[in-house]
């Protein structure tokens, strides 16, 4: 049985659903009749949640999805018509509670694109580790075409995943593209038909909950984003500490011998907040 | 009909040709008895032409081509070969004059490569925002067996395209590969037949002058270019006020009255040399 | 006939061969009873052989394979096991000594990765310029599956090979995959039945080496480093004075020459040791 952690009230307020299953946190954009357009209030929601599930212990990895047909279609635009000039800075989401957040994070976060993704909502996912798409899932940053820019950190984080061509060629027409297409440019690490989306995030999310070392997990997020902007001879000087304290820490001992027993290994519980990211220089 | 705004006289001494239509300013190289060959004087044109596309307010979109059956041959190695060597500095552009002076306009621009490329030419695509590319284009960077280095910022390009290793072997090699192959490597954004390659490149640019903000495609193009090398923190928070004022500007709600009315937006002016150029720290 | 430097007792205590014919270093991980898994003597012994060949003037590339049907299994995890604790630290290769040696060569690195491949020799396989590979090999990156990180700079080559998205699935997850699978992600620059792979890879080498200038190889090894971490107006202006050089050099003039007379050029002899490295300020 799911252990189910939403409380009500937030969750109408604020319809984002949290449930933790084997380990897993899924977090379920749940606006359905409105293809889960994100108000304030739910992008509030989505960057707390993710938060609760990285100080929770039990939790080891994080899969966000939308229910019904679709993942989400991005910031409400209708709200955003009915809201004056004057209060729009509510709608910037700050950096540290913006999908940027996503990368301070110890947990893996996969997302589960079941359906059509837009705006906010995809910028959501640029910044997970890893996407799982439905394969006609339509996808779009259509910000050139509502007069905004590269929102969300999406200028950094979108020529990382698909290089610097392709995404020029998304942002800048803002035009739409399908699941198949994601996965060609290799936005998607999985296309599927989006009935299998959702599950096989969830058997990807439990198999590193289950087979990896959470801090390894943990650190190797973080050294891959330590690695994004540091000289080659600089990152590698600042990993040597860490590779040599991974090489006397439990957790390599348990991995050896579970897999030369050939059994599932027994890590050390997961410590937040707990990681020394190396900082190169 | 088109408004030509070339010079006979430049064009005879450099034979690059200057088109505006639709918004739309075709850059082609126009020498094709000698594939499109570029002698010193045509690079200077081309970057000359650039600055007057990028200068002008008429202007939303550069499409840059090649007049017959080439795209361009690269820079004209019979000129090259009688060129002494103390006169070969004007060989070189200068940073300001050279493939990378097109990360500095404000104005997105589109490479119809509708045949062979190589070399300088083959470069300058590198530096567009994103490339249409005839399927049986034999394409190559032949540095190497040349004797020279990666030359023009293709070092610096190149990688960002299409990842370390196949930039590697593209450039290392100097072998010649088709564009179906560069379509696969994620060099080529648009993979066609070659009389197809400059209509669809048309097209598109058509619908980045028609649909999409001059201001939103300016900021767009500098925050790719600012996030290549900043880390992701540093560039979200230089983006914040980006994203802010453009929440409030005249853009954005004329973006969300179009889409909601299902009409055409009408943007603001373009106005050349206004960005305010996302920096981080 | 090959010239083989191989020393007997070092191969004997570390069997990594080393061969050089046609211009062109082999290094063969030669343990093929224990899939080529690499003991801290053969990690020692590779990069001693790659500084061995950097500083000879008849080699102009390097080929590093497998004997037998596996490229190499990795750190040798029975003699992991074995080593107590306060002992590990010498199974950390130090930045001088670990696979982003191979970064700072002079001479193009090939990686023919003739069938399974993991962990340490992988990384080492990251760091090489290109990589040719088996179309069934199985490989891996198994870090967090035996409570590791990413190690040996995988964390910094592997997004920059592929893209962050299919860095982290296979970082975070450890799992296996095949060549054909590395040859849509962009990690092999060649996919070929097992038997090819090492032929082709000699191919390419020899080629690199009978009609490419060796200092045209290792300056742009050198220029693509420099531009992986600098902004591109610094990275173009450091190379304008390495453009201007090059166009006045013999290597220049030669390599003009044999293309106009449809001959190998004779390129200068290879100086080892003799780059001036391009430094973006």
């Amino acid at each position: 049985m799911p252990v189910d952690t939403r409380t009500t009230l937030e969750h109408d307020d604020a319809p984002v659903r949290y449930d933790v299953t084997d380990q897993v946190a899924t977090i379920t954009f749940d606006r359905p009749d409105k293809l889960n357009a994100l108000t304030v209030a739910m992008g509030d929601r989505l960057f707390a949640l993710l938060r609760r599930a990285d100080a929770d212990p039990r939790v080891r990895a994080v899969v966000i999805t939308g229910a019904g047909r679709a993942f989400s279609a991005g910031a409400d635009l209708a709200m955003l018509a009915h809201t004056p000039v004057e209060g729009r800075d509510s709608l910037i989401v700050s950096p540290e509670n913006g999908p940027a957040m996503i990368r301070s994070l110890r947990l893996p976060v996969i997302a589960a694109i079941n359906g059509p993704a837009a705006g906010l909502a995809f910028a959501v996912s640029l910044a997970a580790d890893v996407r799982f798409v439905a394969v006609d899932a339509k996808l779009s940053l259509p910000f050139s075409r509502l007069g905004l820019y590269s929102e969300y950190g999406s200028a950094w984080l979108l020529p990382r995943l698909i290089g610097a061509g392709a995404a020029a060629d998304l942002l800048l027409s803002g035009r739409v593209f399908l699941g198949a297409e994601a996965g060609e440019l290799g936005l998607a690490q999985r296309v599927l038909p989006a009935a299998e989306v959702l599950p096989a995030a969830l058997d990807y999310a439990r198999d590193l909950a289950l087979n990896c070392s959470p801090d390894s997990l943990a650190m190797i997020r973080s050294m891959i984003d330590d690695a994004a902007v540091s000289p080659l001879a600089a990152h590698y000087a600042a990993t040597v500490p860490v590779m040599r304290a991974g090489l006397r820490a439990f957790d390599f001992d348990e991995g050896v011998a579970a897999r030369r027993e050939k059994r599932a290994p027994q890590f050390h519980e997961r410590v937040p907040g707990d990681t020394d990211r190396p900082a190169s220089a």
